[in-house]
């Protein structure tokens, strides 16, 4: 039974810091490496450390010489799927669809956005890199033959809800929804929600909280 | 002395709906609301309505009637910021940038992107709704001109320093950050990063959690 790994936000987001730490680390001829080393190479606090390596790791630590460095590597890319599927294809390729499909950073996460799809002349046929736009009218055959389990959704709201039901009936089990509508899913379809305005509009409130506080002092 | 009020992104993230709802009583001849009518009507706990209510309004209930509507609505107005200066520009008019510009959800949380910057004179000149791309060598200007406060930052990560720092210089003072890098600031700047990665890799953990689940059932 393979082991139950459940991460936190700020867990998963330190995973790729450790994960090219210790490939460097495995570079220079180390062996083994334990918590209170990590902590103070990548300035976390020991406890984070030893806290994120005990939820990761499938192995103990030796005694006086910590874990196994080439192990911590295997765990790390196991947990982030990179023995996985995670194949994602986007739905839309308007603006924000080419950014997210150019967009480098996903395989850091051990995710591979491997295809596009869209409705326009124009953009069916492009290519980026190894990643392609395919018509969306083949979407049944191509996201299969992809291998993806997550459908990207960045077209019109109006749209949005039959194309994530194409997009299960073509095996997709993940929906990142950028259309900013809610979408009506079988219970065991994952649905994460995007809206990007609640993140500009923290920072705003933030900036207006300042304000006050600058205004209150008399400044 | 402006009432200090601090949200949490949830209940930021509720204001516009409350927002919407109470334009749409007001309409209909409503004067008066409270919040065990609230929730049943927005499918909301009374308990969170009223928490919502307490931080943001400025003034009390009547008994037995609630708050007056037109004062709510002006108390969201002026949280969401809707009196203040809550003017965006976007730096970098690339895929990103430019699906940005083109949202329009922001307005729902009192923000407006008023207009973008590039050096691709191919970009530079373009209008988008009321939303035009100025020369980047014009930020200094146009900053103060379009009494922007809030950067966003969608350039390329190898130049995202050197414009976080022109847009300090052209007063700005806080910053969006989609450049992957971590800006230095001084310590009255606030910076938002995004890293869509994580909200990718946090949906791709869930999915990975789902399947081992599935194989540990035997499925």
């Amino acid at each position: 039974m393979e082991k139950k790994v459940e991460l936190t936000k700020n867990q998963l987001a330190r995973l790729p810091q450790y994960l090219a730490f210790f490939k460097k680390c495995v570079d220079t001829g180390l062996k083994y490496i334990n918590a209170s080393i990590i902590s103070t190479a990548l300035s976390l606090s020991e406890e984070q450390v030893r806290k994120d390596i005990q939820v990761i790791s499938s192995v103990s630590g030796v005694p006086n010489r910590g874990r196994e460095i080439k192990k911590l590597i295997a765990d790390i890319e196991r947990v982030l799927g990179f023995n996985n599927t995670n194949n994602a294809v986007i739905v839309g390729c308007g603006h924000l669809g080419l950014a997210l499909l150019k967009y480098d950073g996903f395989n850091d996460y051990g995710i591979e956005i491997v295809g596009g799809f869209d409705n326009d002349p124009n953009v069916i046929g492009k290519e980026f890199g190894n990643k392609k736009i395919y018509d969306i009218h083949r979407m049944l055959g191509k996201i299969k033959e992809l291998n993806a389990l997550i459908g990207i959704v960045t077209v019109p709201s109006e749209v949005a809800q039959k194309i994530t039901d194409n997009l299960i009936s073509c095996g997709v089990e993940a929906i990142w929804n950028f259309s900013g509508i809610k979408l009506k899913v079988p219970s065991n379809i994952i649905v994460s929600d995007v809206n990007m305005a609640i993140s500009l509009s923290e920072l705003s409130h933030k900036l207006y909280m300042q304000k006050i506080k600058e205004n209150n002092n008399g400044k």
